[in-house]
């Protein structure tokens, strides 16, 4: 049973910081939160007039509060929607919200607010770091998987037809508003496919925070409050942390692609239409974690722990059927890439991950098949 | 009659550098150099790949010397063509771009290299700043306002249906390049445009660069190395100088759009036809020029003074004839406003300038006449 809203002001709201100099941001977690975005937006921008970029769904729920509060903080606002959905990250849509913000007096006083989940975020973003050579952003993710991932540490993105996030820039936002009560409206699926990031952060750097996944899963999946808060909090701080190291992906933020060179191929090839990035990642991590094993860098055990508990989130595990060529081919173009070999992600155990510098035969080898074990589909 | 050719080898290389911690980079002006860039990309990059990007008539005569010095210097490189002029700068370009470049095997072991004048360089500039998140460029100017200009200080950008370079992003080359000798080849028309800026350095903060002016004017036209050369170090130094202060446009390097506000505003009113950038810029100092004057705000006679040394130089002082509603209206998109003022540059001197925010009625009162005196041309 979902409860974030019922227990809602009996958690407090808590803060982590990104640490960026001059470009430094706080995320604000709490319950219940969204009538209080306005003030926090006029402090953290200076702003008077908002961009208000969401997609429908969400839009009908939670715009009019995001506004309502906007306004009572001096700030004027005006609402864009783009369809729901990955396809919507594309250059066409770039273009039109350009010549909308522009329409709708966009200038340097103005600021973008991204409210919704990773796609809208990450569009936003984009729009947000070239509309003027950049203005600022606030993130008001309302999925699992943007208030623990991308709403967090300045990647901004779109696809094009050679793949995922190929055109992209990064530009910090100002502030991170997290409402968990959010989650409440948020489909079971998408829930879930967030809950692969929260697993991916506890693999790669938390055995503590694995282990507490393991025990708490149920209630996590029910939204208890007092599991929830904590959980959102620790994430954002792993993330934080990993972003404050490095912000430009030179080194240790390389370790949160765990999951995602298999899982953008997924993608990739199944055109983003049917599978969600969360979905992309669980099934990266697997296979990740069974080529760690079979490269004897992880101990035996490690990919069947974290494929039981990405079960348990409801996540699939096996990759999309589809020829080691093909792919290979979606390999080539990764960002990652540098010259013949991608920065592939390891486990050495639960908790901890490294990168591999590895050509695309290691991280495929010619006769490995696509389903290794029947454990996790 | 021109010749940097003919004297090349006599007159020493020359590098100014811009300061801009971990970003800062050099830039290398010599006369007959363009054969040695290869050596200064791949120590300035690291880069194993290069992406030429230029136009037919620049690539014709210097694309092969480029392509053989980076090939002797351990660079593979793919020649990319856009079409000459200011409206290649569009979104449509950037998106063929990114997959062309895609194609061709781009990843973050590769470079872009612009070569050509302004337009390449913000074109390519802002594909090397989105494609995969940021790749590195190097600045090859081969047009005098792209030397002592755009080439340096990182900002990219193309053009959108409501005004000029609406969408962009801060990029900093890792080097710019420089060889006088390219030059010879250009266009007078483009030689006078590049002026321009050179007057604009000269007149927002150096006046002994502006009397040089005055003096040498007739060798500079003639491309004399040994006068060129300097003035065009001491463009970029001030450029430098500038940019270094104040990377993002906060303050200080807003003083480098003097006379831009009214000359976009003439190129948007023209569709970028029939005008070039840097005749925009003519046009709008000699305007912001009188109005400095009719606010009080510089000495009588500095508007004539520049308006003669503009006119000497071969550029058009008189904006295009367009109702001031039209105007106003071109205005209202300047990427420079903030709620309902503009930041206009005015003069205090010749060699002195300062940003005013002004309201537009301000900026071109209600009553004033286009074309105010006869003087100009």
């Amino acid at each position: 049973m979902r409860g974030v809203r019922g227990a809602a002001r009996s958690v407090a709201a808590r803060r982590v910081r990104v640490d960026l100099g001059d470009r430094s941001y706080p995320i604000e977690i709490g319950v219940g939160t969204l009538d209080a975005v306005g003030p926090a937006v006029a402090a953290a921008t200076g702003a008077r007039k908002a961009i208000l970029i969401s997609v429908p769904p969400v839009a009908r729920r939670y715009a009019a509060r995001v506004e309502r509060s906007l306004r009572d903080a001096g700030i004027r606002s005006k609402r864009l929607l783009v369809p729901d959905g990955e396809r919507t990250k594309n250059l066409g849509q770039v273009a039109r919200l350009y010549d909308a913000c522009l329409a709708a007096g966009a200038d340097r006083s103005s600021v973008v607010v991204a409210l919704g989940g990773g796609v809208v975020g990450d569009l936003a973003g984009f729009v947000a770091a070239t509309l003027l050579r950049g203005i600022p952003v606030v993130q008001v993710p309302t999925s699992l998987l943007a208030m623990v991932d991308s709403s967090v540490g300045g990647k901004t993105g779109v696809n094009v037809a050679r793949g995922k996030n190929l055109v992209g820039a990064f530009h910090q936002p100002s502030l991170v508003w997290i409402d968990g009560e959010t989650l409440d409206t948020l489909p079971t699926r998408q829930l879930a496919a967030g809950l692969a990031e929260v697993i991916k952060h506890a693999a790669i750097r938390d055995e503590r925070l694995f282990r507490r996944l393991e025990r708490d899963l149920d209630r996590l999946l029910a939204l208890e409050p007092r599991v929830c808060v904590p959980i959102l909090q620790r994430n954002c701080a792993i993330k934080a942390a990993v972003v404050s190291e490095d912000e430009r992906e030179a080194g240790p933020r390389m370790l949160l692609n765990f999951g995602h060179t298999l899982g953008h191929a997924a993608e990739a090839l199944k055109k983003f239409r049917g599978i969600l990035h969360g979905e992309g990642v669980a099934m990266g991590m697997s296979f990740a974690a069974e080529r760690s094993e079979e490269l004897g860098l992880a101990p035996a055990g490690t990919a069947n722990r974290l494929r039981a508990l990405l079960v348990r989130a409801g996540l699939p595990t096996d990759l999309p059927d589809f020829p080691r060529s093909a792919y290979l081919r979606a390999l080539a173009v990764d960002k990652k890439k540098r010259d013949d070999r991608l920065h592939f992600v390891v486990l050495r155990a639960i908790g901890r991950a490294e990168t591999r510098p590895l050509k695309l035969a290691e991280i495929w080898p010619p006769r490995r098949k696509l389903l290794r074990r029947g454990t996790g589909g």
